[in-house]
């Protein structure tokens, strides 16, 4: 099957919110999202952008059944290691699952490395949630390798009143402005 | 004990890579750090920056037994996450051992979250390894949680080889420039 893969503009964002959603049905944690299509379109296509894309399009003749061509999509956005310096991150990676099977997800994935290379970055990272079994052994395929499993690594996280707390602290004890 | 939370500039660069590695003696990691200061210098102080940086200085009489000022650091960058948006992502957290216990840690990282709250982030993420329990200790007492242990999020990363056969699937495969 043809397909495309090629950076998000600001007119993806309604597909990508779509597909944003049946990614976390998948997941069971449809209730967890928060985000909008409105919101994918000011944190991803203003000046700063805090994120970027790609869209995985198939020709008109190979739509879904429910009409799309926009049938799989990625979000990265890059960081750093201060052990290895430049990477590159991952958020979702999403194919819909009637073209699965098809080299779709690879391919996104691909251009997601071939992008964080040519920024001079030396690795790739995401996130995989333990149950997710076929996504474990898909990523394992390509060579991945997990650094919860092997060093330890546990992700943290501090959100909501604790945040507020914590970034209220420094009413009292910070010097600098 | 007074201290200063302080934006970091390029004068800082060679004091935080002084400190990366004293952060990855501790961490028993110390043949893993690739990262020198010119490399912080050009990722981290040019036009579109990998991360951003604080200082944590104390004044000069109060300076180290080795006759260091600037006594802690955190690195940190802006991340997305398609559930919630905004996130603010620590990459390191450090300050010298003979200034611990002084509220510097906290201060640092009360720092990181005011800077991500006043982004619109929702979120403060960072890893720790498993073992480290007395930095687990103080986080928890942060009102931070474990992402790992509470959901089964698994750290995962391409790097090396398969990075590098992954990026280049894409001459075969890829339709875009």
């Amino acid at each position: 099957m043809d397909f495309t893969i090629r950076a998000a503009s600001l007119d993806d964002c309604k597909d990508i919110s779509r597909m944003i959603l049946k990614l976390a049905e998948h997941d069971n944690v449809s209730d967890q999202i928060k985000i909008t299509q409105r919101d994918l379109e000011q944190d991803g296509f203003s000046k700063n952008p805090f994120f970027h894309g790609i869209i995985a399009e198939v020709p008109e003749h190979f739509k879904s059944r429910d009409g799309h061509t926009k049938v799989g999509y990625s979000l990265y956005f890059y960081t750093y290691s201060s052990w290895k310096g430049r990477a590159v991150y991952m958020e979702d990676l999403y194919v819909m699952p009637e073209f699965r099977g098809k080299g779709i997800g690879k391919a996104l994935m691909a251009k997601v490395s071939q992008l964080g290379l040519a920024a001079g970055c030396t690795q790739l990272n995401f996130t995989v949630l333990d149950w997710n079994k076929s996504s474990l052994d898909f990523y394992r395929k390509q060579g991945c390798w997990d650094v919860t499993s092997d060093l330890g690594y546990h992700c943290m996280r501090c959100e909501g009143d604790a945040l507020e707390h914590l970034g209220g602290h420094l009413h009292f004890t910070d010097q600098s402005q």
